[in-house]
């Protein structure tokens, strides 16, 4: 087992391409097991379930996947129910649709399903997640904040699925102008490495805690362990942040990137 | 004289305070000469002289000023006026207003009045500009680019006034979500600094290449000369780009950096 991951991961930085090339998606199920997969949605994050869950279901089918199911886990009672668990038991891969990644760790969290969830991660399954599924996915996860200016206190954190460690993800990245909050959050405990994911664009994380990125975008990664300077424990709430040099990698489809050593690697696939 | 700059510059991100503290334009009388200051308003840039220029006049009165007058140089027949160059000649301060970098450099560029300024900035006139005026300082300016993320050839660059070498300016940096252009910039020669300025906020450069910040915002310098590994020059126009590492320093009020050394300098002054 991983200091990073155990399993496979795949963070989609939202709005990835439903209509043409659908790169991520039909990675995904490649990733799954093809023409042998078995898909659950778990479209816990959004409050338009039967809509969200049916879009994707009807996308996976398209794209080869043997079996599609969609559990709509809208409540703790749901997620601790001995049924349900057994049904996501079947899946050789997990997605987590977009929405609100609170209500993913607020209604997961700690339940029979949460635990069925990290146990399939245990044996190799992929699990997927885009925009709030994405966040939701490591220890620290970013819940909000504001674009523009790092800021101290300008967001949000809470403890999130824990399937990756030492990271936090924000997704949206460049298009909702992220970069001042994640580095706001890495500045907090520059031990956790900064990972912005772009809309249609994702990191395709290996249990040796090297990625690749699949996707039309770009994705960040902000790295503070160099920093010789920070202001992040001096200053008042909303005061401008200091954090100085971060190390900072721009990638783009087919690049990798070791979250171990913290160091990317030339394009290994395409 | 310094391979950077010659005299000091104050170079503005746009949007400064004009009705609170006016820490920034404060600073602008005081290292003009204070109450013995001699302000010139070059409103090339805008295409509301008479009304940005009423503005900046009645400032910079209040702030202590001895003398202000405004230059509207909208054409380059009277940027080669010798009255008019005169008249700039008796300056302690010059300050560019917003407007459209293009205008700056179309209408001053290779003039009498062009020349003028130099020979002031050399002379150690403190030249100020605010969001096109702060684009316009260097020798490759920013003219335009989309926001988001980093790709080739979405942004465009024009020569500009030449007075801050080796160093490519973007303003209303994080309010305008422009780390992305500002790293495509730097990935065409990343021998050029990028130096992205939010609002409210500036650099103070002296001729020895080190900056201070003054405002309340950030400053952030990208710096891809370690970049190991760069796609610019493979990709087609409009795809994502690849550079990697790149060196980050953000910065806020009463911190430095070297523009020669390439380093950040801790809290010299506030």
């Amino acid at each position: 087992m991983s200091d990073y991951v155990e399993g496979k991961l795949l963070i989609i930085g939202g709005a990835e391409d439903k209509e043409k090339e659908c790169k991520i998606l039909k990675r995904f199920v490649r990733e799954a097991g093809g023409k042998e997969s078995r898909l659950t949605v778990l479209t816990a994050a959004t409050e338009y379930p039967g809509q969200v869950g049916a879009q994707y279901k009807e996308l996976f089918q398209h794209l080869g996947a043997a079996e599609v199911q969609v559990l709509d886990v809208a409540e703790r009672t749901s997620a601790n129910n001995e049924r349900i668990s057994y049904e996501l038991e079947k899946a050789t891969g997990v997605f987590f649709t977009g929405g609100d990644q609170l209500r993913i760790t607020g209604i997961l969290g700690g339940t029979r399903l949460g635990r069925t969830l990290h146990r399939l991660y245990e044996r190799g399954v992929i699990i997927a997640g885009t925009s709030a599924g994405a966040s939701a996915m490591s220890d620290t996860m970013i819940v909000g904040g504001e674009a523009g200016t790092a800021k101290k206190d300008t967001l949000t954190m809470a403890p999130g699925l824990g399937l990756l460690h030492s990271v936090v993800v924000d997704q949206h990245f460049a298009q909702r102008g992220r970069i001042g909050r994640l580095l706001s959050a890495i500045a907090q405990n520059p031990y956790v490495l900064g990972v912005g994911i772009d809309e249609d664009t994702s990191i395709l994380v290996y249990s040796d805690g090297r990625f690749t990125v699949v996707g039309s975008q770009t994705v960040t990664v902000v790295d503070a362990s160099p920093s010789l300077e920070s202001n992040v424990s001096e200053i008042s709430p909303g005061q401008a942040l200091v954090l100085t040099p971060v190390l900072m990698h721009v990638l783009s489809d087919g690049y990798g990137f070791d979250l171990k050593r913290r160091t990317s690697h030339y394009k290994a696939e395409k």
